[in-house]
């Protein structure tokens, strides 16, 4: 579904060099429950990385694969152990605090039932997710990439989550890093594929 | 701190048979929040491991680096990439939609500032908990470890949630598979090594 998640598995993909095809998950009419995609990803979410007989979910493994994989292109995963578990920590604190604090603007119904906490969570989403991106900013991205001059299998997925920032309530223009990384993001062959595709 | 996510990364630091030195992170007087703490790990959670001049945080990341160096250990990894981001894949859902699950319960501030809306956050706990569980057990756990019969960083992981069931409201009885890996965890001198080490 072009504007999720699945943005960074795809502009990965592009990266990468290889032969894939995009399967579209019309999120507009919940075909992400349907019982045809459930029996892909029975978690009822996107993207999911289907080969012959295997099927593999969740963004940071996703995205790990394809580097693995793709060892002649500039995602080629450093030697070092201790480089490659820094990736894969970037990687997880988006998954698990980015993408979480932005997902209770539009899916607070995972967390509770209760229709005025769904819409305390969502009036609460510009503080996490400014508290995110201050971390990010200050802490965690090196620049020009988010692993310094190695570009990495971290850039398309933070460039994903900082395609939202606008629709979250955050000022992209208050974190000059991230702006400058998203900027350079955009220069890209691979991004610039993935997003006419998602316009068409 | 003993009881929280550090409990796997101290669990696989034991079956890696790798020299560590544990140091608390004492939650009962907030030293994750403590200037310290936070010049050590700025995201104020813990666990973080601590190297002479690095600091690797995110349990997946953690655990991912620890079975990469413990190669003659029974974490020692899987040469197939696929079978690699398998491993990946389970801990990236635990970190993200598990572990996020959880934290509804006494972490809702992370996500509003609305008293009632932290209370219906809490008071959802076992109804998100227990679908995470019904997916772990139908879909995701092989037996009798998490991968099938080969023993992994996912395991020590999914019996650390595990032991936080009862506080969850999630009666673990429900689940026989999950059931049957925490005690096939118990019966592990690495996991009874922490268990004895956190009581002390």
């Amino acid at each position: 579904m072009p504007g999720t998640v699945g943005d960074a598995t795809h502009i990965a993909l592009e990266e990468a060099g290889l032969s894939y095809e995009r399967i579209l998950v019309d999120f507009s009419s919940a075909e992400q429950k349907s019982e045809a995609y459930s029996r892909i990803n029975p978690k009822q979410r996107v993207p999911a990385l289907v080969f012959d007989d295997q099927v593999l979910t969740e963004t940071p493994a996703i995205l790990l694969y394809i580097a693995q994989v793709a060892t002649t292109s500039v995602l080629n995963l450093p030697d070092d152990p201790l480089e490659l578990a820094q990736i894969q920590s970037f990687n997880a604190y988006l998954a698990s605090t980015v993408h979480v604090a932005h997902a209770h603007g539009a899916r607070g119904s995972r967390w509770t039932d209760d229709d005025s906490a769904i819409q305390a969570l969502k009036a609460y989403v510009p503080v996490s997710m400014g508290q995110c991106l201050a971390l990010i900013e200050s802490e965690m991205l090196q620049g020009p990439w988010v692993m310094g001059e190695r570009y990495s299998i971290c850039d398309p997925y933070l460039h994903t989550l900082c395609r939202w920032l606008k629709g979250d309530g955050v000022d992209i223009d208050d974190y000059p890093a991230v702006k400058a990384h998203t900027e350079a993001m955009n220069q890209r062959a691979a991004v610039q594929h993935v997003m006419n595709a998602n316009e068409s």
